[in-house]
């Protein structure tokens, strides 16, 4: 939208002052943040823009990601001077009953991933970025703003080198380098040619600009606009406070709103609304709305495994993904250059066109599914369940802006033998039972790998699926379903004297421990947990009660925040006595069979404990 | 050390028959990725360093960090050609009673940092010549040998700011560009100028070399130690199995070991040991090893607070620091620019010398924690607990490096109020609790904070201190002790229905509901669980056993994972029925108070419950 510069200029006052205005209000805030910004906003929302401000979903509508997230008021101003909000709404601000929080998060329609954990914009915009040229194949461009102190965050540097790697022309961030971050001045405080420099060698077009001149700004967004099989970065020169005489680049102001007042009063004289100040337009999309979601979905082909054959879990996942994308073609994959282990290269072998490489970066690939997510997409994450670690900020993030991912974690814990403990996640099942409305799946044969997989994709929310390095026998029928949160009673009699609860491997050592305890006259209940969250309580309270109300459970995991714990939170208030076989101490290198035993959860060592609460 | 380059020559050739010999033996392992770090490796141990070959622990050696982990192999290869390990150990590889593990422990008393996960050595490399330069001012150099395919993560780029921004010219790394990562070729495959335009951008000197050109590397190692105020990064172009024509560049071969037989003998026939092969010789350190240990500690003064002043526990962990770094001249803080909010700027300002500023890096941060640690530092890491998630994946590291590391994270839960969900660290618990071996603390006033992070110094391993935003009233008497595993009986009497488990804000919300539901005739006991791990098992078993057997767990946490979960695992095997009282949704922003009731931990919910229970 061509609009005048003083009708922009009008514009970045109104942001101001709305900013000023909402925080003082709210009595927190982060209004100076807010100011630094405004010329940059109120170009890329009245200038740069094309999107409809009545319908947030329209699928062409440009993006626009506030990665410096503590600025939310000047994003809420922008969205209501656009139309896309009642003005009157940004009185609400962070109060309990608005969808205006803190900061941004998808309560407010027009917030596509919550932001707020600094550094993770950039990989939203390259997700969103790649939905528009590679999937969807839509001209909409996708807009991230930037704070300097954020750029110290490795995340953004792995988002910089995946944007230009995949020549992502239509993604364009602006750095809002004010020089100031919480505690002190930045790293760099206003060395903008380092950003600038730095972008570049990452391979980025980049334009540095006076962030409070539009003129500047605006011939920035135009040039980026043309720029071809790169993305843009504009690297903006900025005053924190901007526009006030007492905050501006002053210490000591960061996330702190002024008096209601006098204070506000003050500052609000020094912001006039003497400027053009006609209505501001909104440029609209240039194509129409078009449904983008596929064709009915055929049914997912049942799994054809033989019964005893071994074949690792990680591999049944690779199947079932590469089966489940020809049915459902929202399923999408990244992995972090480990797919010949978790078997993501069977889905890259079958659909190229819906694989993207993450390489060695899982910040970003996690930030990037969040983008692709929140496109309407269903991604499937793989790498070691090691290495989801990394990704753990990033993780919690996407579960606060509600987006469907699932994660696969391979080569959990010790069973994974003698690359050591660097390589086995052992804290895995902690880490995402403890993030909200979280699945946690965790099969122990092929089936039930390919059936949970295909289960997992129509779920919302973070599920985690997590899947085994060794080849471990085939025990279910092809034909078995494993709902979630259910669970399998695989041996059973009158007179089980307690009931294990076992998963992934440990279930295979639990049948074998079962056959020395039926030798040795002890009968055992035997239950497969491949629902870890949700887990069957009732399942497993009517084992107990069964079962002299004692439950022995058998994790390869950590001692704490795994399969156990999940376990006694289900029989917590009945007083049923649980004991618990998990990793306590840090592994070696060795072979699988080797530390399982000396870690304490092999066939030996359950028998053992069993006979041992038996005696 | 200037030995011939045909005696440099012939040690690579050692280094990489060494290798392929024993991950032959191993059945496992990553020969290929040993064999295109060969020169460098030797050209690092055999003429730039300087150490003792007999003593891992001299304060003056030079240091070596292999960030590529996985090539392990070739650095126990250099250390038993250096006279550091027998050569017959070599065969010992990746066995069980071995301490030459698949990645490198420091089991292995030469390697200072557990690697393997990818991207977290330069970090460690940044916090080892921090201390060199500015803590114990000793003039080793440390060197660090990275993957390309590592060079993806944004740690390794975090480390990279923080390395030039403080002129580490002691720390020099190089890069083996092989172009072939696990699963494909990597992002950049041989393009080295991508990397050295990057790492110059990022403020490093920089040189490209011949990775397998002794005569290159020797320059630009030579350089390196002239170079002044800046790190240096050697990029260097190798092949990846070099040595071997089957093996060279070839894709398929990353993590496969040569079979013993044929196939090894195959390859060893193309390494011949013609050279010259007279007996390495190694620098030694110019510097006698002397004893950095500080003078005879002083005692921790005791807080000195009155009953009932209010103080957030977040001020009594930055008064308590500042004390304590008085106390002992081994304690060091790392903030990532939130010091005003953790207080960490308490210690910064009385022990300026002793704080490093690690911006909005927390990966880093950490990473650079572990190598500090490695040098016999004691680490204070803090900042908000939502972002210490951030850095999951290098405080697991952490954990397998064995250094005693104490993270303090503030701004926990829904207690701070409107900022919202994305400043709340509502999964730390579960994520602390999981890690091997940890020790978990959560002070409720200022007396127990203070009181715990003096005792926090004296740990081993990883802590961690969890801290809150509100003013709380301080409850404790200033000669109160807080027992590591220890509890508090706070309300008591014969006749009461249940004991309620608390800590932090909730033990003050639990104060409140006591006196409510006291005076509806109903008496609870209290406990302070100020260690949640360990936890007072006894103590709350016995509580438990004169309160019907019943327990109610109060915490500002998500559901899963915390101190619920732990007082579950206390109570696991006695039948001991818990409740729970937890966050089981993603907060809203509001006010402390407001967000305390509607996530249904507030006094009034807590009163309420109890009723229910007893109803």
């Amino acid at each position: 939208m061509t609009q005048e510069l003083a009708v922009l200029q009008t514009a970045a006052r109104k942001l101001r002052i709305h900013s000023l205005r909402s925080t003082a209000e709210a009595g927190s805030g982060h209004p100076t943040s807010c100011l630094s910004a405004a010329e940059i906003v109120s170009a890329i929302f009245f200038h740069a823009m094309r999107f409809d401000p009545a319908n947030p979903h329209n699928p062409c509508n440009d993006r626009f990601i506030l990665s410096k997230g503590h600025a939310a008021p000047v994003l809420y101003a922008a969205l209501a001077e656009a139309g896309a909000l009642p003005v009157e709404q940004l009185n609400t601000l962070r109060k309990i009953t608005s969808d205006l929080e803190g900061h941004p998060t998808p309560r407010l329609p027009w917030v596509g991933a919550a932001t707020g954990s600094l550094g993770q914009g950039l990989s939203v915009g390259v997700g969103m970025a790649l939905n528009g040229k590679y999937l969807d194949k839509l001209d909409y461009r996708v807009y991230v703003l930037l704070g300097d102190g954020e750029i110290a965050e490795g995340g953004v540097w792995e988002a910089a080198a995946m944007a230009s790697q995949y020549r992502l022309d239509h993604l364009i961030g602006v750095i809002d380098v004010n020089g100031l971050g919480q505690s002190q001045r930045t790293m760099y405080d206003h060395d903008v040619a380092t950003y600038q420099t730095r972008f570049a060698a990452f391979g980025w077009h980049t334009r540095v600009v006076d962030g409070h001149d539009l003129e500047e700004i605006l011939a920035a967004l135009d040039e980026a606009r043309l720029v071809k099989a790169q993305p843009t970065m504009i690297v903006a020169r900025t005053l924190k406070g901007k526009g006030v005489s007492f905050l501006e680049d002053r210490e000591g102001w960061h996330g702190k709103p002024l008096k209601k007042g006098d204070e506000l009063e003050k500052a609000l004289k020094e912001l006039p609304l003497d400027g053009d100040s006609r209505p501001l337009q909104v440029a609209r999309p240039q194509v129409p709305v078009s449904a983008t979601r596929p064709a009915g979905e055929a049914v997912f082909p049942a799994p054809t495994y033989q019964l005893g054959e071994k074949v690792a879990t990680r591999a049944a996942y690779g199947t079932a993904l590469a089966k489940l994308g020809s049915v459902n073609p929202l399923v999408i994959a990244l992995d972090g250059d480990t797919k010949n282990s978790t078997f993501a290269e069977k889905f890259l072998a079958a659909h190229p066109e819906r694989y993207f490489e993450g390489y060695i970066a899982e910040q970003n690939m996690v930030g990037a599914a969040v983008g692709l997510a929140a496109c309407g997409k269903l991604p499937f994450v793989s790498t070691f369940a090691a290495f989801l670690t990394r990704a753990f900020d990033h993780i919690r993030m996407a579960a606060l802006s509600g987006v469907a991912i699932m994660y696969a974690g391979s080569h959990c814990a010790v069973s994974i033998g003698e690359d050591g403990p660097s390589q086995m996640g052992l804290e895995d099942l902690a880490m995402m039972r403890a993030v909200p409305h979280s699945t946690v799946l965790y099969p122990c044969d092929a089936v039930s790998g390919e059936r949970l997989v295909a289960t997992a994709a129509a779920l919302k929310g973070t599920t985690y699926i997590r899947t085994s390095r060794p080849a471990t026998p085939v025990i279910y029928p092809n034909t078995e379903e494993f709902p979630v949160g259910g669970s399998k009673v695989l041996r059973a009699s009158e007179d089980d004297c307690l009931t294990v609860v076992a998963a992934g491997v440990t279930l295979h050592e639990t049948l074998t421990a079962y056959e020395t305890l039926k030798a040795a006259g002890l009968n055992v209940r035997v239950i497969d947990a491949y629902s870890v969250k949700p887990l069957d309580s009732d399942g497993i309270l009517r084992a107990a009660a069964q079962t002299r109300n004692t439950v022995l459970v058998v994790e390869d995991h950590y001692y704490d925040g795994g399969l156990g714990d999940a376990v006694l939170n289900a029989v917590a208030e009945h007083g049923v006595r649980v004991h618990k076989m998990a990793v306590t101490d840090v592994p070696r290198s060795g072979k699988p069979e080797e530390l399982l035993d000396v870690y304490g959860i092999s066939a030996r060592r359950i028998a053992e404990q069993v006979k041992k609460l038996m005696s």
